[in-house]
């Protein structure tokens, strides 16, 4: 078999080892953390020592950190729950935002995707109902990085809330929500390398929310069902080595760096999405006009090479962007885009066979036009 | 250390040694089960692979089955998702059931717990509103098995939709779903052995159901998130093991035989509730009268036996049990019930040393009573 290289990080991480170890040895531990005997009282202080980890790494408080089964029903109990009845979101946010309620507002991005403050402050003088207002750290597709703090401001000015997605941020840069002054944020565990069903809403220290899974004491009464203990423990694992991930950040930014210089060595006419503006270290969005996204993915994994057109969630069906259509990408170039997202275990080696196999597709394509031009 | 007695299997269930394995080597795959590339479908196929086993454990058919973070996820998204303006659900559901909807009507139970079908009649009677009923398969505290098919029959005479919450009944009892002919049914994987953070809603083929947490293909459009893929995978294999389950039941309720016989060789006067209708066989819940449940959990805890006092949902506090309550039982006759409930680790010493730890609570009972009244 050929060997296989994993280029899809943001759509979902390989566990580290630590990670298994941890969430193996946690398999066999039974109790549930609500129980009042020694079983529920460990499983409680394993909750709680996770809790710690994923506050700490994020610069919150154990009690501002309340558990869910992911990044999407965070996102989904910060809108609904927030009690906001006028809700806005920039136009690159993921669906799990965007579909959350039923009337969100699009706040129109620039061209390398980032929120336009001046149109945010115009929605916000247009209507006086308090509003909530949901913008990412950085973007799953681009990697492109929100002025978090500055769309605060203009939303305090408003007496609006603020939701930040974090699920892309945490690990691949420094997360400090006090610092980002937003009342909530959501946080993943298996995009940075901890175990699927593990995530995080993170609610500011005396703002109200409404449960979303209601029906039991659990999460100081925001979010019931027996908690995803071994899910849980991994992320407390994974949260707490995130700080010492940052550093082995700028590996993973030459990689990517080394990775951008060959697709313009080969192409010079490649588009990389979000290039003039700051950027995830490990994200590279790009297009050919003529090199069909769909095209390219299937032909890489043949080759053993996995990266995605767009984002993982709409059931493997290789959709056009929302995300680059709101950057004013023409559709015919979104429909080119294709992602390499990389992350702990990847390698020079990666980035030199993937550009191999892109430069093969590149000529490929170059055949099948002066083919055509012949005929 | 005493050897550990663990007999809550209603609150949660160790892990199956199958699933230990399972779950444990899933850990290092890494794939999205939505990407395109190979690593998303093998991911993908894991999924659906659970996915067949866990509706071939409920008759169901695979499309039906839809997975969650677990059975109160599940029974919010029925509830809520079914959108019937009108809700009833029998008084002794869960409390995921009873507090996911603003105003559940609560439909009666006898002395034994058993949903009243002349007061659900006259209810349904009263007004001609669409409503969804839900009614639980097992109850969690007592273990009395509702007769689901009866209560469908009452429901579909006046347009009902059903949703049974068979999460305590999955392992322990045949679960035949088109045969009970329910529209909605919730299960869990942690009850009967597979992980926490999985589990499922079924769906009847053709009923419409509105997801809660949006933004995403998976499951059909009906549940966004990343899914959980060690826990459905550890879902899968405790699902497929569930009907041999059935036949270890036998053993188990021999053993809770020997307990409640015990029981009543130590205190003739103990009040076992359910007693007189068809119960789940690993359960039993009974009282005392003076015998304080808050005290016997912590005496027995230390003695190193873990039972507990109505369900585990409220976070380490023991409240008085609205299931109790529902079934007319004096408030301070039902302050003092306890619930043991065993599975495929109990054995027979188990029993045995419960019994001589509960009996020397009620040797100092006695004593204490004595020294009162000598007083």
């Amino acid at each position: 078999m050929t060997r296989q290289i994993y280029m899809d990080y943001n759509a979902t991480a390989p566990m580290h080892p630590r990670v298994i170890e941890a969430v193996a040895s946690s398999l066999g531990q039974v109790g549930n953390p609500s129980s009042v005997h020694r079983f529920g009282r460990l499983a409680r202080r394993a909750i709680e020592a996770a809790r710690e980890n994923v506050a700490g790494a994020v610069g919150a408080k154990p009690a501002e950190i309340l558990f869910t089964s992911g990044g999407s029903e965070a996102n989904n109990l910060a809108l609904k729950g927030a009690g906001r009845a006028r809700i806005l979101a920039s136009a690159v946010e993921h669906d799990s935002v965007l579909a959350a309620a039923s009337a969100v507002e699009r706040i129109p991005v620039d061209r390398d995707g980032i929120v336009d403050l001046t149109a945010l402050d115009r929605m916000l003088n247009t209507d006086p109902t308090p509003a909530l207002l949901s913008v990412m750290l950085a973007n799953n597709e681009t990697g492109a990085i929100q002025p978090i703090a500055a769309v605060v401001r203009v939303a305090r000015a408003h007496g609006g809330l603020v939701h930040c997605d974090a699920v892309q941020g945490l690990g691949r840069m420094a997360v400090d929500l006090p610092a980002l002054d937003v009342d909530f944020a959501s946080l993943s565990a298996h995009k940075l390398g901890g175990p699927m069903g593990a995530g995080a809403l993170y609610v500011r220290d005396g703002i109200v929310l409404q449960a979303q899974i209601a029906g039991g004491g659990q999460e100081r009464s925001q979010r019931a069902g027996t908690p995803n203990l071994p899910g849980i423990v991994g992320f407390g694992v994974v949260a707490r080595q995130s700080r010492d991930d940052l550093q082995a950040m700028e590996r993973i930014r030459e990689l990517r760096d080394r990775l951008e210089t060959g697709l313009k060595r080969l192409q010079p006419s490649v588009r990389i999405f979000a290039e003039g503006v700051a950027r995830l270290p490990n994200t590279s969005c790009f297009a050919v006009a003529g090199l069909e996204a769909e095209m390219q993915v299937i032909a890489l994994d043949l080759a053993g090479i996995a990266v995605s057109a767009g984002s993982a969630c709409s059931s493997g069906r290789v959709q056009s962007s929302h995300v680059l259509r709101a950057m004013g990408v023409d559709p015919t170039l979104a429909g080119s885009a294709i992602r390499v997202s990389l992350g702990w275990q990847s390698e020079e080696r990666d980035i030199d066979e993937f550009l191999t196999a892109w430069g093969s597709l590149l000529v490929r394509r170059a055949k099948s036009l002066q083919t055509e031009t012949a005929a």
